[in-house]
């Protein structure tokens, strides 16, 4: 490696992706010179400790970008929106976490997997990362697509309650705390008398002991924004702008790993053998599929791992174009933190490189 | 009503089901005569209250069904498939909720707001209950059905652990107990170190804090008999042999009542004002569909309830012909006990008429 190593910063250090950034920066610590941990002011002042040592939390500001050369930004989509174009002008790369810039026809919008090249060009000075949702299953379905020709992916989602980040999961801990040792669950809205009306849970309803077909806002025509954001990433990401993409998502009690059941169809026949030997070989990617052996993906397996697991391959029985699939992620890592290290170590190359 | 209140059995009744169904015998406390409460010897002798009388559960035996005119099994396959004909050939009308004979070409499989007319061909005397996945979603999907004209499914389930009985109870309150009040959830492998090897749980994988994509056993191609059952039993309720049907059958962690991502794709164009009225007004279903206002069925909600729930009803938006929506039915009552009920209830007209 030549050249000098770039500075990072890290907008929103302390959430609950930002905790997961922390320990990847530490295991690739020798991919960046200067780290630099920003967060809100509320927040700031904190230490944390990131490649082993203690470092203070700055407060989120014009001049903390000074000498910044690629800012992650781990924050809620008002945030980027604001400060995301601060960083850029102050001639940071910025690499976007939130959903501010992902249809931006001037952002593009990277899995390394997939769309490695679509970073070079950034008119903005941003990159975008997909919706979690979207990266817990981009990675298996983008192998299959460039092998058998994606037409369209009819998916249900299973979705870990950190995909609203700390409140999300403390809204699960809290009601698990209310339910767990009773005999809740057998009666019309008992669950939801138990938990009462102190409740601060960011989800519709309550999410222990249930699951909650409702993520994002209203997006109109009775789709949640969670659904089309994986419709629209989808197309973007694989560069299919008119691909037919049908998403449901809900929330489970999971605390982190998303899951998807996904039926894709494609312009070839798709014969399952040759599919596993695809997604046996796919970067990113690890088959774990023999499920009369008890061999299949659950979030509790693959929770807190890198790749994206793939299980219950099987071919449609009414369609040799279709194959159905259960695929996990976890929606901290790939599906948010990792795939933003792995864009930043992209950039990265550009400055190592002069 | 003329004639006499005819004699029943209620074999299974110191089960998950059984339990539902003293419940809504006591409601129904005017159709039957005698009510003789039958179960295995290990828990026979046991009072149990019906009707607001303690009746003591007797020894499921050959002579046990003497004088009975309608007995209901509401119990594991294997005693169904041995015990049923013996009640039938005893002279009474039997109503199995088991898997045993639900695709025998001799037997009705019946859901009343469907088929009800199929109850009166029996040649075995024997009339079976679907199994609880299907009727789940059967009699939404059939009211729709009847206006459209169904060509396809393709479903992914969020099923209660109550689809195990009282033994998948038992699992998800022992896991629970472990893992509220913990972190746990966010290591690879910390829920199931956790859980320990203890653990006497039906499902292939840890069920608190976490999804499992497998019910039932293997069928081969890499799906389970749960996946299949919905298919072939849809087929044969809806009187479709070649209807395209899909499942992913997976459990999660609530106690009762069933949810499933649907897509069903019809002959005609769907309108979704005009699949609202349908949904609105048919028989057995209750439409909550105002999403953005918080209204969308979840199993908190629908739990002990007699209807199936829908709602997320939504145009698909790569088809006209397609439309998506989440359904909700208690797993226990019409997606069991319910179902065997009121089908014992349509035979129990054949009594009191003569």
């Amino acid at each position: 490696m030549t050249g000098r190593r770039p500075s990072l910063a890290v907008v929103g250090a302390t959430g609950a992706i930002g905790g997961v950034m922390l320990q990847i920066l530490s295991q690739h610590a020798d991919v960046w010179g200067e780290v630099r941990l920003i967060a809100s002011p509320r927040t700031a002042g904190a230490e944390l400790v990131v490649r082993g040592e203690a470092t203070e939390v700055l407060a989120l500001s014009e001049d903390v970008f000074d000498g910044v050369d690629v800012a992650l930004f781990l924050v809620p989509d008002e945030v980027s929106a604001q400060w995301a174009p601060v960083a850029a002008a102050g001639g940071a790369v910025v690499v976007d976490d939130s959903a501010a810039f992902r249809l931006d026809d001037d952002v593009p919008l990277v899995v390394p997997e997939i769309n490695p090249h679509a970073v070079r060009r950034r008119p903005r000075g941003i990159v975008a990362s997909p919706n979690c949702t979207t990266l817990s299953l981009i990675v298996a379905v983008g192998a299959l697509h460039a092998e058998f020709g994606l037409r369209e992916l009819i998916v249900s989602s299973y979705q870990a309650v950190s995909g609203e980040g700390h409140d999300g999961v403390a809204a699960l801990r809290e009601q698990l705390a209310l339910v767990a040792g009773t005999e809740l669950g057998t009666r019309p809205g008992d669950v939801r008398r138990a938990l009462g009306d102190g409740d601060k849970s960011p989800f519709a309803a309550p999410v222990a002991l249930n699951v909650v077909p409702w993520a994002g806002t209203d997006a109109g025509g009775g789709w949640s924004s969670e659904e089309l954001a994986i419709r629209e990433e989808c197309r973007k990401v694989l560069g299919m702008p008119d691909l037919k993409v049908t998403a449901t998502c809900v929330y489970v009690p999971v605390v982190a790993t998303h899951s998807m059941s996904v039926h894709a169809r494609f312009e070839n026949e798709v014969d399952v053998a040759k599919a596993h030997e695809v997604l046996a070989t796919a970067p990113g990617v690890v088959l774990f599929d023999s499920p009369a052996a008890g061999d299949f993906p659950t979030p509790a397996d693959v929770v807190g791992t890198d790749p994206t697991w793939v299980g219950r391959v099987r071919q449609s029985m009414d369609d040799p174009h279709a194959v159905e699939m259960f695929v996990c992620g976890d929606n901290l890592r790939k599906g948010a933190a990792l795939n933003v290290a792995q864009i930043a170590e992209s950039v990265a190359w550009e400055f190592t490189r002069t």
